[in-house]
């Protein structure tokens, strides 16, 4: 049997953007939003923000974002039975390449550059796997969609969530051990 | 009925890429190759001549290649009645990821951003055609596949040829007249 393909969003999945972004906004603003003031958000959406997001447009932005936690260890574990492929919807922002690359290549260098990709529209992804913070990506997929909890997602109850990669791992367990029976 | 979505390649389909290895192996090798000597090659794989490929990890390679004939009246006709998404192996070539977009957004700006991919391997597209001058992408393809004609490719002939942009949009005429028949 062909072994199956799981595709893996990059940021707020394997990279931590909002610590960034709270930096940021509290380096202009001169306050620290609380966690409850952006629930269901981005935090440029929030009120009189929205000049935050040219943030994500600048070289250096995705080069030195922190590593979701356990997401090297169970990203490395799944290779062994899955085909990993990375998605990233990076085409909005042409000076996110090379660091997302480089991102890639300092942290993951596990997985082959074969299995990278770089997008705008998701729904030309054949997986049978994708694990991403964006409900809109899962809506197009015709795979099996995990929502991976971020901030901006709390409110969504479409999708089986995954809070933190010890729960994709509990998943993927799971899903093999139901495909034995 | 939704919109059926082609892929296409970039490079030898969209981008002329033999006029300049042919001008780096003139420069190398103090003469010029006759089409003859690379048939069913690249200029890369002649003997002694593995060095040129080095070339395209070169920032600036992919930039200024010339647009292949009718590539830009084909590509924009066929988006009236297609979903166009241009698929290009540039993972292994980590220079070429600016290069690459800032010449499709120089060439092609009719195509919006959502619809451009930059990936390794192919088998993860989604489509129902592609357009490509590997014979290895078309392999892996659940759509119909179309192999654009390049020095590399002419005794392949397990997939239906198309000899240039002219011949890519009588193959979409005929495939939507006998849709409609």
């Amino acid at each position: 049997m062909p072994r199956k393909r799981i595709a893996i969003d990059m940021d707020e999945v394997m990279a931590q953007v909002v610590p960034k972004f709270l930096r940021l906004y509290e380096d202009t603003f001169g306050v620290k939003p609380e966690t409850s003031d952006y629930h269901g958000k981005k935090l440029y959406q929030l009120p009189g923000s929205k000049q935050l997001r040219e943030a994500l447009f600048h070289k250096g932005f995705f080069r030195d974002l922190p590593v979701m936690p356990d997401s090297q260890e169970v990203i490395r574990e799944l290779m062994e039975e899955y085909d990993i492929f990375i998605v990233t919807a990076a085409m909005e922002f042409r000076n996110s390449f090379e660091d997302k690359f480089d991102w890639l290549r300092e942290h993951f260098d596990f997985i082959p550059w074969k299995n990278i990709i770089f997008c705008g529209d998701k729904s030309i992804i054949d997986a049978d796997y994708m694990i991403d913070d964006h409900a809109f990506n899962l809506e197009t997929f015709k795979g099996k969609g995990l929502l991976f909890t971020a901030t901006h997602n709390v409110d969504e109850n479409r999708f089986e969530r995954v809070n933190g990669w010890l729960e994709v791992r509990a998943f993927f367990e799971k899903e093999r051990a139901e495909a034995s029976e």
